[in-house]
């Protein structure tokens, strides 16, 4: 017996590792402040479970493949205010945005074909384009440049005859960047100009912390309809991760025909998280603002934080909840074991996510950590000051600097 | 742009282009009834809606990869009841039995390897065997012998240096047909001497109408421990398809790795459904009992109509659902657009799955259908009566026999 090819080129997941040191960290009575989770913390909007628990039908069936027309019907409203006209046929509920991502590749990617994305980026990206047996072509880019990515002769130095799509994250994780208007426009020339797939995973679309962004979306390009797949959820937009619901949003024909079919074979999405979703998406307006108000206090207050720390470099993000920064210190993978094991301030410790995973390239990231601002103002504060704390012990003795 | 090479090989649902004939036949105020729907119409239990509606986490977070460990532990507990003793790490949660085929799909076949799967099958292990490159060899088999496979030198005969595994469905859909425990352990041995995965979907298991079977499952078979996958679910056992619950359980250590990956990728199944399921599993089992006994009379019902045909070809099936059956007609296929365009009885039709697509052999099903006996008593017995005049018309109008 033996497991695929391209099952052992998937990697597991990065923080894995530290999960019996954060265990036995806490054990020994040590309170982890977790900057390494993703998550949003904000409650999910009481309509989630209101409309949930209406559910009344006495057999739990089966919904519709492509997804309840409620849902569709609720997405399709969701773009219409951000000024995008979407058909039904073209939105494709998905049991999250992950799935959205696998669907989606495993319809656009045969072996050895190509995904031009700019590094660092969503490790599990690595495991959707691998599953399908494609190949990850890392577009780099540098903390001291802010991360930013968006440059046509560094994008076209990529391009093969074997790139089937640029896949982007907008906003991004895990460097919050946001593409400018004029950016977006680029990329969906190139993308045109190559005839390859524009895969945008815009999850964070919500979260751009400088009104001239609004809320972005390459959705208004109609140029660009058969090359656009749109990534979509409700986790981060809703604070409702648990409900693995999110869609795929394209206008090609073809890829429409593809992805059904993989919808059908699976039959369906959550019945009840459909519903519940669905009523997510009539949340009153003032819900965004308030979340995106909370989510920029705390990046101020990062990065305020970090740039009180010496040697530490790091660019204001501006979207998403995320910061990317590099640490003085050798290693962030060494340095966070060391972090569980070896140290603690009055008690307390922190998580974060090294560097290192969120590159394809080797030996990239070894001094970056990516950092979720998803605590509360007093959490942040302190797990920023347990860091810095952190980095000066280790400094003086580990790195005996 | 292009779509992909497997994407390309997966077929659409069967069933999808009869839908516009259904809905103008409804639309002409035609009753039809649904012999080709294959999800139970017995009432959820309680407990699942129960236990969905207690969840009151402020903030609606991800569940845990590989699962939640209430569900995880209530599987394990389940397994315990049949004989098997299962540790937590050897169950992977899954987004129903439909993703646990997926993500075993991904993890062991690489293009070009073969999958040997009785004829006929479940038409969705097309896609799960072709997302992952993989090739489908059909083990022959009969409507006048049962459809039984179980015969060491028919399989023996399809195993090639390119096969990786045996897939099997037990109790079976469509046929109905259940091994025997000598079957079951031949075909185990088969596997564990010719070093194959042995993938068993046992989301039937309960649904064995001769009490020999008992409550089957190939996981007592302790020496193929590194040979066996179980692909299981909450949805034909509870009633429960719209949970989207299931599970992969095997003891093969790199195959947990390998899932654990694709698991973790897709961060988690759907955190509400989870809690439903692990409450269903704590049913009382009475529930077992009392659904087993309601599809056993339906299915004495529907061979018993059956066999009132004149014509018709069918062995009674010992378990699931299902029942395939060889009927006098020129082509099922045909034979269905002409009863949802051309036929009513007092305003009544049928609508049943033709079997062309449930097999990989071309040309083979071409007379038969599955019928799905989840429809109350007396609907079932219309459903027959109007399936007995449509044959009947469709031989004298159509076929002119």
């Amino acid at each position: 017996m033996q497991i695929s090819i391209n099952a052992n080129r998937c990697e597991p997941s990065p923080m894995r590792k530290f999960h019996p040191y954060a265990v036995a960290a806490e054990a020994a009575g040590k309170k982890i402040y977790h900057l390494n989770i993703g998550q949003p913390d904000l409650p999910t909007p009481q309509e989630y479970y209101e409309a949930m628990r209406t559910f009344d039908k006495k057999t739990l069936g089966y919904a519709e493949s492509p997804g309840m027309p409620v849902l569709i019907h609720a997405v399709q409203n969701y773009y219409k205010q951000l000024g995008v006209s979407l058909d039904p046929n073209e939105i494709f509920i998905t049991t999250g945005g992950s799935e959205a991502l696998l669907l989606t590749c495993l319809s656009i990617l045969d072996p050895y074909t190509e995904v031009i994305i700019p590094e660092p980026y969503y490790p599990n990206y690595t495991t959707f384009v691998h599953a399908a047996g494609g190949v990850i072509r890392a577009l780099p880019t540098n903390p001291w440049e802010g991360y930013r990515y968006a440059q046509r002769e560094r994008i076209e130095s990529l391009i093969t005859k074997n790139t089937r799509a640029i896949l982007i994250t907008n906003p991004g994780n895990p460097t919050g960047v946001v593409l400018s208007s004029e950016e977006m426009r680029m990329i969906a020339d190139i993308a045109k100009e190559h005839d390859l797939f524009l895969i945008c995973d815009e999850v964070y679309r919500e979260f751009c912390y400088d009104d001239k962004f609004g809320v972005p979306t390459m959705a208004h390009f109609r140029d660009i309809d058969e090359n656009l797949v749109i990534i979509d959820s409700v986790s981060k937009r809703f604070s409702a991760c648990g409900a693995r619901v999110g869609c795929v949003v394209t206008r090609n024909k073809e890829l429409q025909a593809a992805i059904l079919k993989f919808c059908q074979s699976r039959l369906s999405v959550a019945t009840v998280d459909q519903i519940g979703a669905a009523a997510l998406y009539n949340v009153d307006h003032s819900f965004f603002r308030a979340s995106k108000e909370e989510y920029r206090r705390r990046r101020d207050t990062v990065i305020r934080k970090l740039r009180e720390i010496p040697g530490v470099v790091v660019e204001e993000p501006m979207g998403a909840f995320y910061v990317m920064a590099s640490l003085p210190v050798d290693d962030t993978d060494k340095f966070q074991y060391w972090l569980l094991d070896h140290f603690d301030d009055y008690g307390d410790t922190v998580m974060f996510a090294p560097g290192a995973p969120f590159y394809e390239t080797p030996g990239k990231g070894i001094n970056e950590v990516r950092i979720a601002y998803v605590l509360k103002q007093e959490d942040l504060e302190r797990a920023l000051d347990v860091l810095a704390k952190g980095i000066a012990v280790y400094q003086r003795h580990v790195m005996k600097i």
